[in-house]
């Protein structure tokens, strides 16, 4: 049985504060932490019923800690709107910004990304076009915001995510590097040459990049609308635009 | 002031029945609903702040009726989880599918979309890239659920939704029409010789085009990962492959 004071722990890890102060977060559901216990990442407390434990006990041999719990309890812990039959509590990775790795291909650069979901999403679509780095603006959404983790889909594990200051992050790679920032009034992507190295920056979902950023930004580029003239919608979720911009790199890198 | 029946009837169009039974449907804020008002739909009723029928009166005449209420009012009938300054009911439009109109372009097909956040971001989408036709299966999430609605953007105004079982609807149209559905195992996208016209399926978010619709499916395309192989996301969002889909048809038809 889970005591009081380890719930209202776990419970706490719902909040970034708490999250930080202990530099762990919480990740949900079967798939996703089976995932996680088949990484690199080092997984402090798995808590689950002993359904989900006698189906995966030899996995669960991975974390620091197993705790057989019942789906009441589970649902006392959980951050989802209808609890799992396992939470998973997980040391946060210390990755470094390798900036020579990261100079030498592709990058996204999150100017502010707010909604946890959108994250997510794009860290999905990161992973899914081989981006390895995706840096992330102090003032964007949270990595390891639960809402994150489970949007994305387990894909927070293979991408690498960096916190750092948009300028900064921009002024410490070589000058060589296209910058490359969404604009209604861009070059059309399917013109745009897209080389084997640069970044792409996703601007917040309402003011878009910051003109602090898009001091830095090198190309302009644009999504082209194919509504009829003076139609349409007035521009694109930010997901779906990284989406479509990595679709359109990779079919050229 | 509204009246407590009045409050529990808008209340009751959060739901889909009572939306379906007196076809009518809500919508929030300023500028979604500014843009229906400006549209061929009926607004039947506005219920605003005095300030925003101060700023936005000669718009909202266009609506059958028009309510002052106060802040905490549109708290009590909102469907947002943060009221805006106003709300209107609308009339659902009759759309019935013009099958000649839709067999000479591109429309896209929902096959049991769930998720009414995925549905509004795909009629932006579709939107975005011209596509005025967007068939729902019978399962898929509501057009006029407030979530999609809100998702939409406004885009739920310029779009044309109907809803129509998959396979009778793909077997009315006429046989030299192209129906591509998104797979793990098509052609690439990037290969794919998209003409000008077709049908884009998009299946549900976890399983997919069922059987029924599948066996309509005339092209089998995919979205090429470029993770390390092995690694990376397993699929991609629903609303994210149809956007890449659309934006590869129209650079190409």
């Amino acid at each position: 049985m889970l005591s009081k004071s380890r719930i209202s722990h776990i419970r706490s890890l719902h909040q970034k504060k708490f999250r930080e102060e202990s530099r762990t977060f919480i990740a949900e559901g079967s798939k996703l932490v089976n995932e996680f216990l088949g990484s690199d990442f080092r997984v402090q407390a798995v808590y689950a019923t002993d359904d989900w434990l006698k189906r995966h006990g030899d996995r669960s041999s991975a974390a620091e800690e197993t705790n057989g719990v019942t789906a009441e309890e589970l649902s006392r812990i959980t951050a989802l709107s209808t609890a799992s039959d396992v939470l998973a509590v997980i040391h946060m990775p210390d990755h470094r910004p390798d900036l020579a790795a990261i100079s030498k291909t592709y990058s996204i650069l999150l100017d502010g990304i707010r909604d946890p979901g959108n994250l997510g999403t794009i860290l999905r679509i990161a992973d899914w076009f081989g981006i390895a780095h995706v840096i992330c603006s102090p003032d964007s959404a949270e990595v390891w915001n639960p809402k994150t983790v489970q949007a994305s889909m387990g894909s927070v594990i293979r991408v690498n995510t960096y916190e750092m200051e948009p300028a900064s992050f921009l002024r410490s790679l070589p000058g060589n590097i296209p910058v490359y920032g969404t604009y209604l009034d861009g070059n059309s992507i399917y013109e745009e040459q897209f080389g084997d190295k640069g970044v792409l920056v996703i601007g917040n979902e309402a003011s878009g990049i910051r003109p602090e950023t898009a001091e830095r930004v090198t190309k302009k580029i644009t999504i082209p609308s194919f509504a009829p003239a003076g139609k349409g919608a007035e521009s694109l979720n930010a997901a779906i635009a990284a989406a479509i911009c990595c679709s359109e790199i990779r079919r050229k890198s």
